[in-house]
């Protein structure tokens, strides 16, 4: 099979559709029923009533396409998503709501809406089936602050929000913010679940966190949370923020530490017995598509890996790395060749340039790639909007530099500050896709022939 | 099959001696004779002499087992190695002198060895074989200034050692490095091959060079040179080290530029006609007997590429993320899977640690795998000397940080002052091999079971 760089392009751009639409909102919670015929007949019959919550950047079409599934079925629902995130895809006969609200800070719509979820959820009996709707944002989006007295009066918004910033500030990792997030809400690290007992609840989830942790997507509200208010302390005093965070925060973490509160829900919680929490949403998913479109156009293709990490320019120049062995075409993958590989990389700011990871990423490749004819490199986020750029990401290849140098562009510099947006604007190399209303991280396809 | 964690250190270790052995120098030089019968008759039956030339730390072995093939047939020869690395293991009655000299600054030593070499091939006629002998090193082993008076003199080993830090300091590339040495140089770029002519060349090479361009290793002494006094004039400029370099350096250069020199020997320069350049040893040929070994043991295992280069922390992060896809096993490599990469990359240092780049990668690879069960990621270089330690690399594993926690070390801070040689050798998981008197870079062993 011959194939040059222009075909190779016309062939990414259809890759990359194959991979984006298996992870398009609504199609996905379609195409989840679709596959589990006995849970849909389950829930269609059921003889109580269905309630929707959830929240996330995708909430919208997820609700549009439940509404569609289950009509009339559906008794309420209460829905939050990020403010412009509404759509025009839900049916006006739909009973649930749509809310906008703040992210990444949450705020006063959000609050008022996870309130509307508490109360709808603390209706459901036995015969109620719940279907909760998570996507990336959601930890923003869905926030309730942990009821009950504290010395200091209850935790309120501000109080989260402070808390949040204070701990971010201090370098604590996400893992430790939502270890913290969870034992100050009412909502979070399976507590939802509790709230909708003894309804069964499926949540649907699209997943925008790498290697797709249950417990720690939208912070797992249906899903039990390994850690404990002592783990929570244990930060905070690793830290040294106990006279930094609000002072609310630390009362409810030393009263959950003393025992005079009730901890999340753990593993083997009976609360769990009538909780499921599919993934209908990965990266994974979306790189199996992208390997399947790839062998359709006749490429030798393979899912390398979901879980890439690291910084944007060093994962580059390894990308650029594994091009190469395919494009030296002696080992054991045949061209024309496409490896597949998801995740999220980070990128050190040293510049005030514009960019995004992925276009970052692209840019240092390009620069590692200079002179391989026969090689191209993809990197986009599937969210369509890479870092604060109106591009998904870009394009690189052998031929990069050389069109850079022609018209007085030096890659190194543009990569030195972060500048890989107008670097990549100038030659028209940009993957523009428009928002796509979904995220499962971001991909790279690397192509040899 | 049923794999555990000490099993899968046991592979990893037949694994290992399997690459090391595949590069070994002398064995190298024996398998290429062996699976070329032809050239071997051809030069055994040649009616001239046999003339043995060369240099690298892994010069003696070679010469040792050129000698075992050639026998008497060898009239003479000149094999320039590091101080210490003479070995033990050529026959006294080899007409091969192995000398020793400095590395990586030029010494005298060196220098009156080279002459020697340049003697020798200045008496060769067209019935006389020149096996030239290439490995890690050699560049700067085998040194001899340009010749031909300038107005400041003629060009002497002071200032190729000069330009040689210059250059350096002022944070060149090593293919710009390279550019300029074979420019002032007698021997490289090609002439060596031009010294030989009109005996026919094999110049047998072990290379040590990410990629393994010819043109590239060793400075390329019997290869084209695609370069010119041009190129090699611009990075002086570019660098602005006009004034900076010997005089008599850029006098050369200068000279060169407007014609007044002839340029190395470029593609399609009739003197190649009668040289070969086989790649008796590569990264590549280790890697892939480390394929095959870990094939043999069970695991389904592919040569992910030769082409790794990067900061050693992030290319760890980068392992750790391809590690994880296979122990999820839902991928199309079934468990237990080995990926094998090869290439070299390098450490940014940050504190004052001991480490090497290996350890260092393994180190990162160990903070991202914990708390996986059924994964081992295997760190080293093929020289045996991993930076200035004793050790090789190091394994990576799920446990590694929880053993570490237990014994109070905490991982991030090793690796944030580059001190990996001592965090894993609190573990015992430093590969020790002893030096291995080869090299083909770093191999990274990805096994999951």
């Amino acid at each position: 099979m011959n194939i040059n760089a222009a075909d190779s392009r016309q062939i990414a751009w259809r890759v990359i559709h194959a991979a984006l639409k298996a992870v398009d909102p609504a199609l996905a919670v379609k195409n989840y029923f679709d596959t589990h015929p006995q849970i849909t007949t389950q829930i269609a019959t059921t003889p109580g009533r269905i309630i929707v919550v959830g929240g996330g950047k995708a909430g919208a079409p997820m609700a549009a396409a439940v509404s569609e599934i289950f009509g009339n079925k559906i008794a309420a629902g209460q829905v939050i998503v990020k403010y412009g995130h509404t759509g025009h895809s839900t049916p006006s006969s739909s009973k649930i709501k749509i809310t906008e609200a703040a992210h990444p800070v949450p705020d006063q719509a959000g609050f008022i809406a996870a309130q509307e979820i508490a109360h709808l959820l603390s209706q459901t009996n036995q015969n109620d089936t719940v279907l909760c709707l998570i996507s990336g944002g959601c930890s923003a989006l869905l926030t309730l602050p942990a009821e009950g007295p504290l010395p200091a009066g209850s935790l309120n918004l501000a109080d989260l929000q402070a808390t949040n910033e204070t701990l971010l500030a201090a370098g604590s990792t996400i893992n430790q913010v939502n270890t913290i997030r969870k034992h100050l809400s009412a909502i979070k690290g399976g507590q939802l679940a509790q709230m909708a007992a003894p309804a069964n609840v499926h949540t649907l989830i699209l997943s925008d966190v790498v290697g797709d942790p249950l417990d720690v997507i939208g912070s797992g509200p249906t899903v039990p949370d390994p850690t404990t208010f002592a783990d929570a302390r244990s930060i905070v005093e690793q830290y040294g923020l106990q006279d930094t965070l609000p002072k609310r925060a630390t009362q409810r973490l030393q009263a959950g530490v003393a025992g005079n509160l009730p901890d999340t829900p753990k593993p083997g919680n009976p609360v769990f017995e009538r909780v499921t929490n599919p993934v209908i949403g990965s990266n994974r998913l979306a790189a199996q598509a992208a390997v399947k479109s790839a062998q359709a156009a006749g490429f030798e293709a393979y899912l390398l890996t979901t879980f890439i990490e690291g910084e944007a320019r060093e994962v580059g120049r390894v990308m650029a790395g594994l091009a190469k062995e395919l494009a030296c075409g002696e080992g054991q993958i045949r061209r024309p060749a496409c490896l597949v590989a998801g995740g999220e990389t980070t990128v050190t700011l040293r510049g005030d340039g514009k960019g995004g990871r992925n276009q970052e990423m692209a840019l240092s490749a390009a620069i590692a790639l200079k002179g391989w004819s026969n090689i191209l490199i993809v990197c986009l986020g599937t969210d369509g909007t890479d870092g604060p750029t109106d591009a998904a990401g870009a394009f690189a290849d052998g031929t990069t530099i050389r069109r850079a140098e022609a018209l007085g562009l030096d890659a190194v510099k543009f990569l030195n500050r972060n500048d890989a947006y107008n670097f990549f604007t100038a030659l028209n190399d940009l993957i523009i896709t428009g928002p796509t209303n979904t995220n499962v991280n971001d991909l790279t396809l690397i192509m040899a022939w």
